[in-house]
């Protein structure tokens, strides 16, 4: 095998209450990367189609994180790696994340070395931290996984894959404005009042046991954020208008996606999640933002070879 | 029927990272209460044992309880309470809503009404709020229904029934002091740090989930307490000593049990229950305190007629 094609997809992290802990991965919006064997020795990206990025393995996301696991796992082949960015960066829908995994998954692809999953999400991560600064896998690990991921600690890379509803179905919209993960990071209140901690691990609580037991009212009652959701929609124009079109759409819950501006609605059919797509349609025409929509089931395979 | 006896267990609320919103129900100490129809109209609370307890009405917790219940569903029969309190005041294992769960529950048998647990639950939580001053239902939930309780929102009276794995079992210490439950809440700090915060969220998304799966070793990473347990742990001698010393034993994790001073600890099995005895034994006799050691399954039935 000389050269592999893979679809890396994109993901929503921040899930309301599972701020930082929750993601779930989409079937729609998916990049494209070729990883070849070369016969020039060493890790070069040889091409970026759909975005301007760095062509510099140590600038770019999926070039950090493929030299992380080279770091570790070192070859004599030569590897180029060529990227068809589908997913914008800076979405909020898990473009860095995306790169990295795809990165990671297809350079041990290749190479036939049959690392488990759980023994590539740290390379991964180390490729998404120069996106955001800090190590998280709320977008990696449903990346890597798919389904829905529970990242209960990130340092001991203990994450858990919780059971997906299979009626799941989620309505993205990215109005084209940009947010940066960092800044967006900084937007935040450093302290919580406690009964809001109070509310939101019993959301968090709430949403788990849904998702267990396929109770989508549970899930429904259970998916608020009383933390976040107040600072970051700030950077979100008619964040709250777009949040009531979903609910009044017969959205399950609807929140913002990853630090923003993508915004999410979770569903329960098709039919609903197109009506919630009319519904953000509708709004955010009024504030002449360019944008897109997306419509997806939760993609239960994550990264895979094509 | 013109008299009947009830068991009204004790509970174990504030389970570590489930702060005011989970609870588990005990086998081992039940307060004992004997519900009477009488000539005389009215309620009356006629006669309590092994504490020194108001008989008003107005100022006792089964009395509060039962006058709610009895101002919603009035009945021309007289009523009489006789309370055996085998639950100390003040332990820290809902010795008040056993008192108020019993009430509420045994006059609803004796009256054969017929009435649903889940219809029972705001009337013994408004006997407890005369022993907290607020409104909590993680004593009373489990106390009621026996398990374990997720109180999502109290004041819609969503509670969720999480699964029991079978080998769990529970070791207590109550050391015999007396802390106040609403000082105990004066003692801790109204906000929380926002990196304490999501901590707090993945681990009791890893306790929830570690409770579907029966994964008891991600139940055990997960029941830690970022928050609550560092103000709390002041007001109970040597706290941390007797946390180290259950889990040296073999606890899945040891927490403060309520509001304290009793302190829990859980484990899977009898003989590492026992164990874990021991330890709080070695590190409460250094303190010259006089103590109750208590080990129990989890109770799945609650309240019960005898």
């Amino acid at each position: 095998m000389d050269s592999i094609k893979i679809f890396s997809p994109s993901s929503v992290a921040n899930l309301s209450c599972g701020f930082d802990i929750l993601g779930l991965c989409l079937e729609t919006i998916c990049d494209e990367m070729i990883i070849k064997k070369s016969n020039t020795p060493g890790l070069r990206i040889s091409k970026i189609e759909g975005e301007e990025l760095p062509m510099s393995i140590e600038k770019n996301v999926a070039g950090v994180a493929a030299k992380s696991y080279l770091d570790m796992y070192p070859t004599d082949i030569g590897i180029e790696i060529e990227i068809n960015k589908k997913i914008k960066s800076g979405s909020g829908i898990g473009s860095s994340a995306a790169s990295a995994v795809g990165a990671v998954f297809g350079i041990n692809e290749l190479l036939e070395r049959k690392l488990k999953k759980i023994d590539l999400i740290s390379h991964a991560i180390n490729g998404e931290k120069i996106a955001s600064g800090e190590a998280h896998a709320d977008n990696i690990a449903p990346a890597l996984f798919g389904g829905l991921s529970l990242i209960r600690d990130v340092k001991t890379l203990d994450i858990i894959r919780l059971p997906v509803p299979s009626e799941l179905t989620v309505t993205i919209i990215h109005p084209k404005l940009v947010i940066n993960t960092s800044h967006a990071r900084e937007a935040l209140s450093k302290q919580v009042p406690l009964k809001n901690m109070i509310k939101q691990t019993a959301n968090i609580a709430g949403l788990i046991s849904g998702l267990f037991l396929e109770d989508y009212d549970l899930i429904s009652r259970s998916l608020n954020d009383e933390i976040i959701e107040k600072d970051r929609s700030l950077l979100i124009p008619e964040y709250f208008k777009l949040k009531s079109a979903a609910l009044e759409s017969g959205a399950l819950g609807c929140g913002i996606s990853g630090s923003g501006p993508s915004v999410y609605a979770l569903s329960r059919s098709k039919i609903t999640a197109e009506s919630i797509a009319a519904g953000f349609k509708s709004v955010i025409l009024k504030t002449g933002l360019d944008f897109d929509i997306y419509i997806s089931k939760i993609n239960l395979d994550g990264v895979k070879k094509i």
